[in-house]
């Protein structure tokens, strides 16, 4: 299995206090050890730093440290290799174009025989090992083929809740996928999220002894959601998702939510589950 | 205009030195300073780290110096921008994934008024604003909707003249392309290549008082093809690309040729121009 973490805000932000202890359990306090991956949107543009070592030692994880890039919508993730071997083609987040527009995926979990239409001939073809990856390209190639350009964000979450149940057929399958504007969340089994607004206090690691006082770098109303596969501090309070939950988050905080159980009754929360 | 980089080997080989010359025009010795990106192939997985600062200056490009990465087939560029703002979006390379592969780009000139059909509707669309992008875009569309998977090397090249050729007519179309085996190379205006094998010497860069010598990491069998905008070395033979070439390295060397000039006889050497 893997991590993962996703930031979703409504200005550039600096994940760097949460990726310093995300990273940590890449080898230090977890066994997440097998690659890492973290990308940044900005404006349109995508910016993804992969390597096949360790977070916690990665001299790519270093330079976050070193150089904290702000933006409003960031995925990263640490692998623990189920399916594939260890290799940059295998690591998390995975990148392609659609619409005009980059997407980010990150994947927890295990997806054994995926359906065998994900092969030749389709627009998105996955280039690594993995069942993420080729969970992503199913994904896409669905929404793909199905409008020629983006459609609108709720018409989007329907239809993702639609193919994320299909997929979840097939094992666990936590994600995060954003196009630098949406951040969509999906969890089987662990995922929680926090949203940070004002008033704004402290926060301390769970992985490291360190604190930061949010108050000091923010504004009155920037709003900042975090997800990730546990909670990374111990003094704050944060929401964890329901089995097979789907939530989309714009400007810092959720606006869509869907349950969409596919072996026991709907508990819809915003829409009906058509699986 | 912008400059190129690419490098092409036979074995996984550092791009430090020559990185080290090339980026000091990006501000230095000239002012390519509108971003700059370089993308690793490492077997099938693909590396791409982009900045919208200088190269000269960037913490991205700084840590190419720290971190050697080993790789068969490089891109880097630095820009100046003619087309498009300074952005993440508008940095070369551009990468996209085609037959199950990733494919970086990167493109120095200027094409003017590129044909409307390079819009929504079709598999590869532009992110940003450069013609660039839009001339990658384009020409992946034209491989891959006559393609369901990679054809042959041979087919491949013939067909890439073809549409080069086309692109040609709009402006200076000088680019850099792979897939992480293959390495392309088509001049319009200005490119010239060197190809580094036994005996290896010493070289000396152009932009910077830095001498290096090849013998001390080098084996025998080795071979790397270095192909830049201009040459990066004073003390080296570079090979200068003629107008209207396109080449492909394989393994350090070039392995097809061919001249195909669109308004003046063929110069074709080892295939006839269709254009």
């Amino acid at each position: 299995m893997c991590q993962l973490l996703g930031m979703n805000c409504n200005v550039p932000t600096d994940i760097a206090f949460s990726f310093r202890g995300f990273r940590q359990r890449a080898g230090v306090t977890d066994q997440h050890s097998d690659g890492f991956g973290i990308g940044f949107f900005e404006e349109a543009g995508c910016r993804l730093f992969l390597d096949y070592q360790a977070a916690s030692e990665s001299p790519i994880a270093r330079i976050i440290d070193h150089y904290p890039i702000k933006s409003i919508n960031v995925i990263a993730h640490i692998r623990k290799a189920t399916q594939g071997v260890v290799s940059l083609a295998n690591c998390h987040p995975f990148q392609r174009e659609m619409w005009g527009q980059y997407w980010l995926f990150a994947h927890n979990g295990d997806l054994k025989s995926l359906p065998p239409e994900l092969g030749k001939g389709h627009f998105y073809q996955p280039v690594g090992s993995t069942d993420s990856e080729q969970a992503f390209c199913y994904l896409l190639e669905k929404l793909r083929s199905k409008h020629e350009k983006m459609p609108s964000s709720e018409v989007l979450f329907a239809e993702l809740k639609e193919i994320t149940s299909t997929l979840a057929e097939f094992g666990v399958f936590n994600f995060i996928l954003s196009n630098g504007k949406f951040m969509f969340a999906h969890c089987s089994t662990n995922l929680s999220y926090i949203v940070r607004k004002a008033p704004f206090t402290t926060a301390h690691l769970l992985d490291e002894d360190v604190t930061f006082d949010f108050s000091t770098v923010t504004t009155p109303t920037d709003r900042v959601a975090v997800i990730a596969t546990l909670p990374l501090t111990d003094n704050e309070t944060w929401t964890k998702f329901e089995p097979d939950q789907l939530i989309m988050f714009i400007d810092g905080e959720p606006v869509l939510e869907q349950n969409c159980p596919h072996s026991r009754p709907s508990k819809a929360t915003t829409n009906t589950c058509s699986s």
